[in-house]
């Protein structure tokens, strides 16, 4: 799995923000003790966000060692040991919660995602995220979903033109909107949103990479898939729950991008334990 | 509500990440155009974010107006109108996302804590959180948690000494424990974990200024707050669900901290409207 | 045209690297003082970076008027007034460097885009930019394409698959290529390179969404153009310079991109003028 | 060479930029394969730039090995083999475009100044830097600059006093403001500008450290030397051109400071070749 | 000692404020000389400051072998050796002042603290410090002082309450504004401010963590330490001096506030030796 | 007086720092109240450091007012009102500590300059300051330093060559010394340290910039006044103690570079009062 850039970064923050002046308590334990540590995941999940822990630990440690049982997007059983841990025991101690805070968040956004993608399995479509992220995650969160075997929609406002209702109003009409945009970002892909058939069909004359159909219902799914004959993807967005999606992937559409793989966050249960 | 200090570096650090280059569809919008717009809230939930969510508009237009209905901390019914906005279109429609993953972050944090403080209400029992935070994000989350009408545990590793099993043993003992760390840190808050009620007693004799009951049952920790008397507040943690947590209220315990709080989250359901 | 989040920032780093712990000419001038300027470009050129120069006057006198008589994207005539400026004469001279250095960098950028983006007028090919950029200033020196009528290619490695030579050799061939990256990443847009009409007809049965045709001559071209017949878009990269841009375009590819838009750069000359 | 301070964090916020969310493609390549690889320089040139590329490719892998056959400031000949690279095939080719940004960039720069500098040579004239930089690459051109055999001219406005026209007028003529900078600034380098051989013997007479004589005709510049004797380093700017140079040199001047080196930019034409 | 997460970020600062476009002088010297060399301190001190000085010489040469002859918090003897280093001839001078800068700021401190925790030896009082610190340099005082065994008060506004006058005047009384504060902030350490023995009897009753006494004469404080009976930490705290501290010590109040420790400072003389 | 670029990241460091998660004790005070304060100057002082305290009160309050009695740099009687305040008594009370760190520290340091400067009045000699400064706090102690009527030697390694001991050493002498420094940096302002009058004659000839006698006795010093007859200007430094440098200035020496204005602190007494 592709690493973001900013993993180092990501973790100088975090533990500024969670050491800050120093351990108070890490004080007790003798600075040159060593230990050997665990981290266990208590419940079956797709583990997520090694990089970041490893970082977590190797700044309080440049000497710690880590072996990992597990690869970022593999699927870990319930009480299996994630890794082996082996360094100074003080390290150890104050770097434990800001790993497994990254670990189980990022798992918990895999897990999820995985849900997604399993219940859409032997169907052609993929589960994809969105711009309703957790501030300051997002990088992370988009990392995430591709262990859980999700894809990414656009990262934000810049990578991909997306034409909504508004867009196309302040155009006059979806077919000058995908021109317009055309004009002035030719190289960008284009996502279209539209509202009815007679909208599909100007967006696809019009050019669009891919279409998003807003707000239809199963069987205008199935009519869109039917007229638009595999010339462009699509996608449908917008409140999909768990139980629905499989329904709606059957349809044909291509893309079901889904808000609450990112926006709700169930952490995964892990702990760390000193031998 | 007493606000972070890092709310503009937090909007700024979430606006690179979303527009990035520049908003590439926001071209379709005419930059002198103007716009009004709200925010609903479509479920009941307690606000949390305003200032976060503000900063987001201002940063994108310095003239835009808020008028806000509802102050953080405050339960807002479904369907209410959050604020109403006035501001140049193109600026509102690329800060909306951004203010949007604030708004329903944090609400969803403080909804969240409500439902626990509601669970205790009459009992003399406080809901607290836990370092167990989303990385990046455990200011925000703490301001959340307040909003609900939770209190703050330690903010980090710094400000709060927090004697668990590993310490005792490297100290050789509770009061060894404690004495030790009051003379490195004599004037920080020191919370002390126990594992029975002998230790209780150390605990106490050594001077903690609250102590932490961990893996008591009901039956424990009702014995531990007639021995303890009111000479020190007493805190329960560790997987405390919704379903249980009055039962431990009742007890007569001062605390009960909770990861739930701020390693999961529901993000509450809102929507702007271009009007 | 969409501006990036980043330009507070960027200007802040400018303005502490060049004024660093204060102007030690600046004394020199009544701190009272007020100013009025003008701002000339000296030659023909494409005007790009107005928010940057503002920013840079706002951040010294939060009072300072500026009146444009020019948008990013026009074409400025020689010995025209940009703009003219009121404002505290200290704050004047200190950002007068800093404002022209962004506004010489940008449309110079901006105006030898034009250059391409005229070579072409009348064929349907769009002038792209590359990841061949300035360190530090990728993100406005595609705002300033922009400005010269060019369009963007990829902004760095994350926000689009391009298949190259080393990958389709990792993978075992362009449909492997293709495949595998889509597995991963589904909803990211996919651009491969290829060696040959062979490779060509490859990529387009494996459902690329844009080609690019490498080393190809004009002869190559044409034949790939009419083999391709609109199914996909056809790009051209690779060495380009000015002379024969016209040439490629006319073969009746969709896109050339092109390394020299930003790796080189010819600075506009402007001055800014007290009066 | 001395390197600044600023090359981690410089490389950091590039590879930020660059690679982002992760590199999309990079998924194609097998995470553990290794690779050798060469960095070939494809015109003469001269080198500037090696710690930012190396820091690159480390950042990328903390393992790779770079063996340089040339050190900054060094005159490499057309197709010379820079560096032999050996390391994680992921990270060379992710780090490829950005090391040579870095590279093309700076040498650049460095091969401009060689130009100008060897127009001069067996003159006494130096040649000198600007503030004419390109926004956020200061300090890394000003680098650039001594590996072309260059001098830097004042990093910003705080490190010397350049008293210039505007700065005359307010204080009431060249004495009255080199006194006045003198007593709020005793220990820094004062430049002044002249316009007249009057002001030059003003200039001298109030203890200048070096006066730059502005907008002088050839024969101008030859009286100013005669008439300074050495008593003061004479300094000629302002529109100078690789054509005109060394008539001004010969002229007897001490140095030369010319905007174009840093202001416009021909990168180096670089390749990265995977073996 | 605990040591803050921020070392690497603030040595980073310093070398890019001191270093900024490279050392100048430094060119003299052979960029692959290796040197030995000493940091010897010229007066009796508490050591301060070892992770920041380590991580300025490990910055600029990452071999640099650094053995320390002291601990922080150690007492030096005047003319000790502090450490003995070996490295590029350059990094260690590069590295010098920025190294002795924080050892002789840090050390100042704790040497300053030190004199303070000695003059009340044997009472029961601690010496804590304030938020009386100097700007930028918070977490590394707050270092330094524990080094010289004095004791931290709270980090900043956010992790105890301090209930003042003004606090209380706009609260309505003693009591009033601990329990508003409790209802906010349930879990947060409670400090409280009172001028007189009624107000602290109030501020005992209401719970107060700890009370500290305003303005009191020792007699006052006397009568303030038999009243409470132990019942909870007393603190003084204004303007106490080094002649008068002792006197304050043995009224049997439990800590001893004190801004002189962080807002002066007396570097102590330190010097590396090239060998 | 010139101000540095830095202010308002300075404060929103120093903010964030102070305010983290929000002033707890804040709460207590109505957040719409409004209130009118006073800073007083509790001794007689030279003031340093308005544009940070303002800045510190416009970031909690953007409608805050300050009128200011006194300029940076002027003397302030014991006891006199520095200015006048006005906005929401929260961001007054919290502001305030932030805004006295600042005023209290650069005061310090402007005032003890201003002792060293009236020290040698009348006499040629100019007080400056060194690179013994506290970490963080360079740029802004150099400000007051101008604050006090001193001069600011070179801001780092990077702005001056400084031609000391170990670089003659490494060159072969005073003469190669600064004829191998011209070379790489010729337009940089150098100062070379000489140990003796044949060094200094040397110096000189090489056509050094500025001359630092290095542990000279004031017969020596007066020895080489008369020798360098104003060819050159003369520095002292090194272990100057103000009860010394009127004998020393009396030498006729041109600047004395003084360690202890910024490497120790006393700070100014001020405070706050809410009216």
């Amino acid at each position: 799995m592709d690493v973001p850039a900013s993993v180092a970064e990501d973790v100088a923050r975090q533990l500024i923000e969670d050491i800050g002046t120093g351990d108070v308590t890490g004080d007790l334990i003798d600075p040159a003790a060593q230990a050997r540590a665990r981290i266990v995941c208590r419940e079956t999940a797709v583990l997520a966000g090694r990089p970041w822990a490893e970082e977590c630990f190797r700044r309080l440690d440049a000497q710690a060692r880590i072996a990992w049982h597990f690869a970022d997007g593999d699927i870990v059983p319930a009480d299996a040991v994630l890794c082996e841990l082996e360094g100074r025991t003080r390290a150890l101690v104050a770097a434990e919660r800001n790993a497994l805070n990254f670990l189980q968040t990022l798992s918990g956004t895999a897990t999820t995602t995985r849900r997604y993608v399993d219940a859409v399995a032997g169907t052609g479509a993929r589960i994809l995220d969105t711009r309703k992220t957790i501030p300051g995650l997002r990088v992370a969160q988009k990392y995430a979903v591709r262990c859980g075997g999700g894809g990414n929609h656009r990262f934000g406002l810049f990578d991909m033109i997306l034409i909504k209702e508004n867009h196309i109003a302040a155009a006059g009409g979806v077919a000058a909107a995908i021109a317009a945009a055309r004009r002035v970002h030719p190289g960008v892909f284009l996502d279209c949103e539209v509202e009815s058939l007679a909208e599909l069909d100007e967006a696809i004359a019009a050019g669009a990479d891919r279409v998003l159909l807003d707000d239809f219902s199963l069987d205008q799914m199935r009519a869109a898939v039917a007229r638009t004959a595999g010339r462009v993807p699509l996608e449908v967005s917008g409140g999909v729950e768990l139980a629905g999606v499989r329904a709606i992937a059957e349809t044909g559409v291509d893309f079901i991008s889904i808000g609450a793989l990112t926006k709700h966050l169930r952490a995964i249960d892990l702990s760390m334990r000193i031998l």
